[in-house]
Parts: C-alpha cells; sequence; structure tokens
C-alpha cells in the first residue's frame, strides 16, 4: 500500500495505479505529487506538444480535467525496469466518442528518486483501430 | 568512438547517434542491432500501432525506408538517466511535405544490457505546429 504523503514507498506499479486512479478523480494535486520534484519532467498528450516542467504539465492537466475524470483504465501493460527506472508501454482506453476507432498508447517512465518512485514521462499518441485485443493478461510479464 | 561489431561500448547517446544515422542511410541492419537483444522491445511510429519484437519492428522500419532515407536529424534532446537507463526525448524534424506545420516528438529509452547501451522504446507521436524555437541547445542539459 502506498503511503500518504510525499513520501512514495511504492513501487513504480503502484506509482502508475495511483496515477490513473488520480485521473479518475480528477485530482490534479494528487496527480502532480507523483511527478518526480525535478525540473527535467515531461508529458506529452495525445497530438500534443512537448510539455516541460511541473507548471506546464500542471497547467494542461487542469485544463483536461476540467470537466472530470477521464474513466480511463490502462491495460495490456508491458514493464521493462532494472533497480532504478521502469519504462511501462500500456493501452488507454478512450471513453469519448471518436468518430473513428482509435485507441491511445502511453508510455510511461518512472525514475527511482530520493522522495521513491515518481514519474518522469509520461507519451502518449492516438492509434488507429479499436482497442487491440488483448492477448496478454493486463498485468507486467516481467 | 562507438565499435563496431554487435558489442556497443558506447553511450546511450551514441546509440541514438547511431540510431538516426541509420534512419538516414535507410540502414534497418543496422538500425536493428542498435535495439536490446530482448522480446520486450516497443516501437509507435506517428500514429501507428503498438510494435512489439523484433520481427514486428524490423518489418515496419524496411516498410518506412523502403523508398530510402528520412533525412531526419533529431534536436532539442533532453536527458534523464540513471546508471542503468537513459530517456532522451527530442524533436524530430519533418522532411516530407505536411499539409499543415507539424513536428515529431520521440521518446528515446536505452537500457544498459549486457551487450552495451541498446534502444528498448522508441515511441513518437505528431504535435501541431511548426518546429519549436530551440531555447536550449542541440544537447543534454544533465
Amino acid at each position: 500500500m502506498m503511503k500518504r504523503g510525499k513520501q512514495l514507498n511504492g513501487s513504480a506499479a503502484e506509482v502508475e495505479a495511483a496515477f490513473y486512479d488520480a485521473l479518475n478523480r480528477a485530482d490534479v494535486e494528487a496527480l502532480m505529487l507523483l511527478w518526480a520534484d525535478d525540473d527535467e519532467i515531461f508529458c506529452v498528450h495525445p497530438g500534443g506538444p512537448r510539455l516541460h516542467g511541473h507548471a506546464a504539465i500542471q497547467a494542461s492537466w487542469e485544463a483536461i480535467l476540467e470537466r472530470g475524470g477521464l474513466q480511463m483504465r490502462p491495460s495490456q501493460l508491458y514493464e521493462t525496469h532494472n533497480l532504478m527506472s521502469a519504462v511501462h508501454t500500456v493501452v488507454e482506453g478512450i471513453t469519448a466518442g471518436a468518430s473513428e476507432p482509435a485507441h491511445l498508447l502511453a508510455t510511461n517512465v518512472y525514475m527511482k528518486t530520493p522522495q521513491g518512485w515518481r514519474m518522469v514521462m509520461h507519451h502518449v499518441s492516438v492509434a488507429p483501430g479499436p482497442m487491440p485485443s488483448g492477448q496478454h493478461p493486463p498485468s507486467s510479464l516481467h
């Protein structure tokens, strides 16, 4: 279980679960606490520019979550990790109605910082076609 | 200098330079040698699906490079790294004429493997607007 407060002692997977939980709850404050306390953090929303640093990233989430949570669940996670970093690639469903079938692909990178595991990169793009069928369980195969 | 052969003793930055060099030369063989010798490698081309593993990734590059090299240079690199992994975020120019101004954003992840530094993830998306002006030198600030 993740402890409360700024010290996150959970794994990268727990930080990711908290990340999508915060998106679902439209809780920008909780969301931003999951990012590394470092200027060199980056976020690319679907079709968007590269956002750099806490202020730009927080402002983007405030705009996205203004109308409420995203009701988004990551699935088909693959994880590549070592002692200090973890790279997750996940499929994100699209809840809003799109004109053509599409799904989102996210790369989430976590680093172990003095404050615990934190997100340093969230890069999402739109892929054509419906959600790929899950050939694998929605958990890490590593 | 990077040594020849499968043993790459260069840094992640040198692997990245070799990656874009191989793209420019349309050298798929050289390109694929830069990826980790692991099934868990992933590639997302602009607007494309998530490709998983050497066979799918190699086939995609063969199709993309069929007509020649991309004449692409990464710029505005930021690098977050530790002893075992490096996450690069770069702006890739678009050489082909697009209907509206756009640029590409790439997240490139490298891991230190028994064979040396290798790419494990290449995720690219299209961003609106022209290439952002380079407020920073085209090299790592770390």
